[in-house]
């Protein structure tokens, strides 16, 4: 019910720069995004992000993407599918037949994930971080979605979204919540270092 | 969880000429069903309409009219019995004796639905919007309430409805929300098209 | 999931004169009091009233007091216990040492109830109205809360209790809602006369 | 479903001197707290205080300090295992060799809690409180979050946490709701005493 540092993979959804200055108040947005994902690092939580349509949307933005590890590029709205090469890596082959089996039976299923939940962030809210989340769920992730590190061009659709996300059972959480969650003490080794980046 | 345009009618409850006047907001509401109107034509999404009383409350209104298949005229207030025979048709006999059947044995359970999910939108939001999501959730569809194209005469009473949806299992949506689910990928064919009416 | 009229009782809870003058909005919420007990008469729901330490906060007000049937005196809190003669009174004594029995074994519990919904609505929402919707919820009624009839002193505590009372599993609804759904359709011989209160 | 005193204990979490003044509208929530831990002694509910790393954030603020029983000092922000001895002290041992055991197998289980309510407020609602609470949900606490007690340093962080703990199984009540809860009658002998403290 409290999120684990290492359980956690921070995946940052489509901050793409022809998207973000349509977004509502997108300056807010990405200062608590870029945020997330410097804390992330200091916890040692892997990020990576996604790419909306890329030609037409343009590329993650400068200021986040010196903090991403890995990007997804995508033309379905909704990135679980797409993400799960990143989120849920194939075991390495232990026999000499795994490679060659038919794609449909290397099933990612196959590995356990070692990290079960997928911490969210992104925009619009109520498109491609909705579908995203919604599909992780899907795919039997536990998913906590970081409310003020997201947004949409309308606060309307924005809160719209939340609430539905909540309904279907991600867990809305803040930047501030992630921050402690994953430190869980006073006592931890990173504590002062992340406490400059939350006050 | 995500809406399927194979899967769903889109049902316009109530939006009547002598009623809409007096609705909050009625302008916005009334611009957002056409938007919905359009976007289920392009997706291929069948299209009816429901109207109360409309002796005394008119006639659809002129502008959501022609993107309307189909009307169904009512008096109970919720409509969901009265939209079977839309929704949910009889299918053709396949031996002699089955139109000769009673009529309670030729049940519409009989038939399973080709479109389970009803994608909700209309007037007033708290009457007649809430007692036909509800009685088509009874009868087992999933119901999809669109928001940002429903009103009241009073905004206390529309979100009081919104709450009672979304806790009676109802999903609660926007416009935007329901293009984008119906779509799911920017390689839709219709993508460019439904996008002119999104943004 | 709809309310009906056969099925409810109107339960108008502390309207006391001592204590409404303290009331946030009490103008508003006494009035729809008021039409909410003259609806119920209207489509013979039954009317009853509680009063809390009637020597203290004096008794109904007057503007309420002539549509109400039953007047049940309590110190509790919780009204829910003492308005059971009045929701669920004893079956007559069918057999001659019915009611030489010891006062537990004749349970309400053996008569089967003949309204089942309690519709609520009074003062103060947090306080007395909370406590007898929750214990109503627990004698297994089911409870509907009319907000718009409720108030509080503060609204930061009427709408904390609205949350609880949903959280509960209470239906809230609003005075038009349960006129609607007590009519349930425009052909019902009452609708005219409903109607001039509503609008 | 209603709070009851003979089975609450009071958890006043991290109102520390050096935490306070940041606090979003830290006068009404400390004085809040104050009228709550007084009730809490009225009624002979047992009050502990937690406080996070006093040597960073000082003392229980001089106003609340009178009124609380225990202090129990911490590092880690989720404060459910450190409250253990004060919330659920070890039986006396009925054997001679029962404190002899390793610490594992003397266990807290052992002892039935005779308090299981646990009702919380404090600061930040989004960290320590929200951490606490949700350490104690797994505790197998009945959890109550006095909402109209606790802070954040913004109001944003407040509300979300508010959100989650309702999510998560907490009951979300007001200073009054305890206090009127925890009386159920106004012929409790403490009534009248109570009530200069809520009005």
């Amino acid at each position: 019910m409290l999120l684990e540092a290492e359980d956690s993979h921070l995946v940052l959804v489509d901050y793409q720069h022809r998207l973000m200055p349509a977004i509502h108040e997108a300056q807010a947005v990405l200062a608590n995004a870029v945020r997330l994902a410097r804390i992330a690092r200091i916890m040692e939580v892997p990020v990576c992000a996604t790419e909306e349509n890329p030609e037409g949307l343009g590329e993650t933005v400068a200021e986040l993407k010196p903090h991403v590890a890995t990007i997804v590029r995508k033309m379905a709205f909704a990135g679980g599918e797409d993400l799960m090469p990143v989120l849920r890596p194939l075991p390495r082959a232990t026999s000499g037949n795994a490679r060659s089996l038919p794609r449909h039976l290397q099933k990612a299923h196959a590995a356990p994930p070692a990290r079960n939940s997928a911490v969210l962030a992104g925009c619009e809210t109520h498109v491609c971080l909705l579908q995203t989340a919604l599909s992780l769920l899907e795919l039997e992730y536990d998913v906590w979605v970081v409310t003020d590190a997201c947004g949409s061009r309308t606060e309307r659709n924005r809160d719209a979204a939340f609430d539905r996300l909540a309904a279907a059972g991600c867990e809305l959480v803040t930047v501030e919540m992630v921050a402690f969650e994953w430190l869980r003490t006073a006592r931890h080794p990173r504590f002062a270092e992340v406490l400059t980046l939350v006050k």
